[in-house]
């Protein structure tokens, strides 16, 4: 995968603020805001010892805070930074204007950029946003495995993960593993035996929790599903259909799908029907996150239903709130089963 | 229409560029560029005689530069900021990242925000937008007549709109009136003979110029289409199933209906197959923009190809000619009827 190799482009990273948290036993928001803030300033955040501390610490550490993250902090912009994957994705697009709801409500304004999933891009959308003086950013494109996140971390700006989870920061997201649970545990119930999976993109966590949760389920009820029975690729009709008509190659068929996402099921509606294959009556076909054209398919979509405005919602007041000097935990939140006519 | 009203958000006029332009006999960019530049500097943007012209008239009408106007021009921000409806709609967040990929080769960056279509909205962010201090900025969201347009022009910051066409101002859109055309005179020769349309906004260039391409190849053809057969609406699927409820309450049912948007469509095809419908067999059914999902519904839609990506790139790259003092033409992408199974 390519965001391991990560070797093309590395944010600077002069300093380890978190090295710092690690070492005092604080978060690193707290050592960021303790060490730009100005003598007493610094009792805001943290105890007049903790403050000592930090600062001795960082002092026998040479610690420097990044001439550009410090100018960030100079002044309020009330500006906070998005990235997504694609803004194609209605998913993502939905997310985005619950944070633009939410952030606008708080006094916030907000711009959005799409990374393409690509590290080298993603990088550089992140600088273009540290240079327009954002005070924090959300990450909409987060990889299970980040290093960009985790280099990212070490310069204090702020930011919270929505859709993708990753490591131990905070985020708001769906509970993936259950929705995918639930589709699992529906399919077996309906009497269905052979899973295949078409899973997403193999370094997101929707991808991979809804993947696990549904192959879980099958398992839990004696069902194996074979490792060949699960395709990955990208969340889009495309997609979809790639992973589909890789499926469909072999035999026996499946005697179900389940797409992780809406628009990947409708993908591979086209290449059921390009194999004369009926839904549901020979091979059931549910998606996930319930997006407005799921109703509308002729035989009505089975899928999840996935809080997508709600999540970018919580997702700036997350990040609000550790703009505040708050620790907020993360959120999950939760999925339900749209029980349609596909599966 | 809540859009010609416009009295409850209005931005400040305090000067009229566009009297200058009117006047002088140039274009308000160029007035705009005259009136900011230092001495010589002017004769840029034009020649000696007009660049005294210009002074001289703004003087005696005592010519004042709106304060923030002003000051953005102080510096190069590199920065280009993006008003679309809503990303949700997977056409607009496409032409975007026409205009991200094309500014990014530039050297530009760019940020794009939801106005929802909404007059007060569409100032606030276009307020946000400037305080950025954005060299220009595209806008995806014109209305047929808009006087947030008008009263932005006489600012006198650079813009283009994409998708849809307002006036004279510099665009790049589809020819929507060929691509309508396309589809009422396919539909005609396939032997249809009761025209239906789910029209989209009706302040929108886009399905005012659709609607009449199609309307006017059935009048060209002998065949009357009765102002009940449109229906206008939002351009997503919750709207298209509206329209097209309403369209299937009267009788006789047509045997065409052309949605000027493909979501709009699939929005229609589940009203069709709630009525037992069979399409195109009952009733033939037309999109438009051809997105992925149009080949994969299970009776593949026609629809018609728009180049959304290079909408977005060219709509860019005329922003940057017309920073860069020319004054381009609008530019009108050709569009191409793919012909499927639904009609």
């Amino acid at each position: 995968m390519t965001e391991t190799s990560g070797t093309s482009v590395r944010f600077p990273a002069p300093v380890t603020l978190r090295v710092i948290a690690e070492e005092i036993g604080v978060s690193v928001s707290t050592v960021s805001r303790v060490l730009k803030a100005q003598g007493d300033d610094a009792t805001r955040w943290a105890s007049a010892e903790t403050v000592a501390r930090i600062r001795a610490y960082a002092k026998s550490r040479e610690y420097r805070p990044h001439p550009h993250a410090a100018s960030l902090r100079t002044a309020r912009s009330g500006l906070v930074g998005v990235l997504v994957p694609r803004l194609q994705d209605f998913v993502l697009a939905t997310v985005y204007e619950g944070v633009e709801e939410a952030a606008t409500e708080h006094g916030y304004s907000t711009f959005v950029t799409n990374s393409l999933d690509d590290p080298a891009n993603k990088a550089l959308r992140t600088e273009m946003m540290l240079q327009r003086r954002v005070e924090g950013i959300i990450f909409g494109d987060a990889h299970h495995h980040d290093p960009l996140l985790s280099a990212f971390a070490e310069r204090g700006t702020p930011f919270v993960l929505v859709s993708r989870r990753s490591g131990d920061y905070v985020s708001a997201t769906c509970d993936d593993l259950l929705g995918g649970a639930l589709v699992g545990r529906h399919l077996v119930e309906a009497g269905r035996r052979d899973l295949a999976v078409l899973a997403g993109l193999p370094f997101a966590s929707t991808a991979i929790e809804r993947t696990s949760g549904a192959v879980d389920a099958f398992t839990e009820a004696g069902l194996h599903v074979a490792p060949e029975r699960i395709e990955w690729g990208p969340f889009d009709a495309a997609g979809g259909r790639q992973a589909a008509e890789k499926i469909l190659s072999r035999r026996p068929y499946p005697d179900a799908i389940f797409a992780t996402n809406d628009f990947a099921a409708i993908g591979a509606l086209g290449v059921l029907r390009d194999h004369g294959l009926r839904v549901p009556d020979d091979i059931a076909l549910i998606g996930y996150n319930d997006t407005p054209l799921a109703a509308e398919m002729p035989t009505p979509l089975t899928t999840v239903r996935s809080p997508m405005h709600e999540m970018g919602r919580r997702g700036i007041e997350l990040l609000i709130e550790l703009l505040g000097g708050g620790t907020p935990d993360s959120e999950r939140l939760t999925p339900e089963l749209v029980v349609r006519q596909s599966g």
